[in-house]
């Protein structure tokens, strides 16, 4: 961890602060819901995307929070972490920090349900089958757009098939600035790999970055934010 | 993860070599039963417990296979270890390893149900509501138990209420030589901790074993199976 702070000051030094004054609040990792005291529903998030952008953000100047859900990574030195098990929680976060800041970049793989009932002691195996009612969670990136004076807001798009197409729609029907889609089913791009590749959908058009180190990848993409930032500017800063 | 094998020889040394000449078993940390190709179901296990015991089997002379579910652990110098990420998978691992062990210790939190029909893509989010069915996963520990010409065989309980009625009766349903009980809502006892205290429950008795490091529990644990193990030997060594 002190080598990675060593190194994240070196990198640093080669950056322009060109995000000086600006604040980014950054989604991370999976989330976790709970079945009961012992059980959980999750996925295969890693968190490394959302490490990469906030130590990217933080290297080009910005104060960073970083909200983030049960990983295994060491907090890129300078940002100020704040760690959540539930979509729940990370929504709480989200909404409150969301108030204070010019950009929010949505990057955690958000359980997209919880579980209806959580049962306060350890579920027996007693039956053969077990009906489990899940309820939606709620929208995180779609509530932080949809406040007045939303920040410049990012999602991501972590997609199996027809990615194009289902990226376009979560950009309109949530209301984003920018949406950041990736095919997790090819090899190396998303879910616990070291390197990505990432398609950029925003209203003024798109954009390719392909496969690189999600640090690198990072860096892109939060210049790229920056610049489509920069023409549509979002309502004074807060 | 060199200085861990360091440590390994040196603490190694005081050991005799006890168990020289028997071959053990030993499953680990959690399953995960995928819902779709990004999401699935778990458990708060961390392995430890279960490293700890292959760490401690194997500085007393065994051979020493370790079937370990997804964790963040290093393996323990001289360990054999095998990857697995299903109850089904470890179920066949298990059993085709268990004809050639003499103990077998199932300290694996193994998800009790996966889920009945695996999406190939991922589930898009619509409904407000998901009906989820779950089916019982095999009772690898029970499976290995049944055998014939079964290892001696160890089964754990994680429990969050009635802990020693529930491991007894563990203990005769599925015809285990003992069983080893821990109470996972107590501070300090089991999931992601770093020290435990287990209730050991034998035919001819029982020993509680008190809150210590995993690490030194491994040790007296793997001792007090051995010593039950001379009493009771199991049939002919495979």
């Amino acid at each position: 961890q002190l080598c990675q702070h060593c190194l994240d000051y070196f990198l640093s030094d080669g950056d322009s602060d060109y995000l000086a004054g600006q604040t980014w609040v950054i989604t991370a990792g999976p989330t976790r819901e709970p079945m009961d005291p012992v059980r959980f529903i999750s996925n295969h998030s890693s968190g490394k995307m959302g490490f990469a952008i906030a130590r990217a953000a933080q290297q080009a100047g910005a104060k960073v929070y970083l909200i983030c859900g049960p990983v295994q990574l060491a907090t890129p030195a300078g940002v100020e972490r704040i760690d959540v098990e539930t979509a729940i929680d990370m929504q709480t976060q989200a909404l409150q920090l969301a108030l204070k800041t010019d950009v929010f970049v949505a990057c955690a793989a958000v359980a997209d349900y919880r579980v209806a009932q959580v049962a306060e002691q350890k579920i027996k195996k007693s039956s053969q089958q077990l009906q489990l009612l899940l309820e939606k969670n709620p929208d995180i990136v779609a509530s932080v757009a949809a406040l007045d004076n939303a920040p410049f807001t990012v999602g991501f798009a972590a997609e199996t098939e027809n990615v194009e197409t289902y990226a376009q729609q979560k950009l309109q029907r949530k209301n984003l600035q920018m949406i950041c889609a990736n095919n997790v089913s090819t090899p190396g791009h998303g879910f616990n790999s070291d390197t990505n590749a990432l398609s950029l959908y925003w209203r003024g058009g798109n954009l390719k970055l392909p496969l690189t180190s999600k640090q690198e990848l990072a860096r892109q993409l939060v210049q790229h934010i920056a610049s489509v930032l920069k023409e549509c500017p979002q309502p004074a800063s807060k």
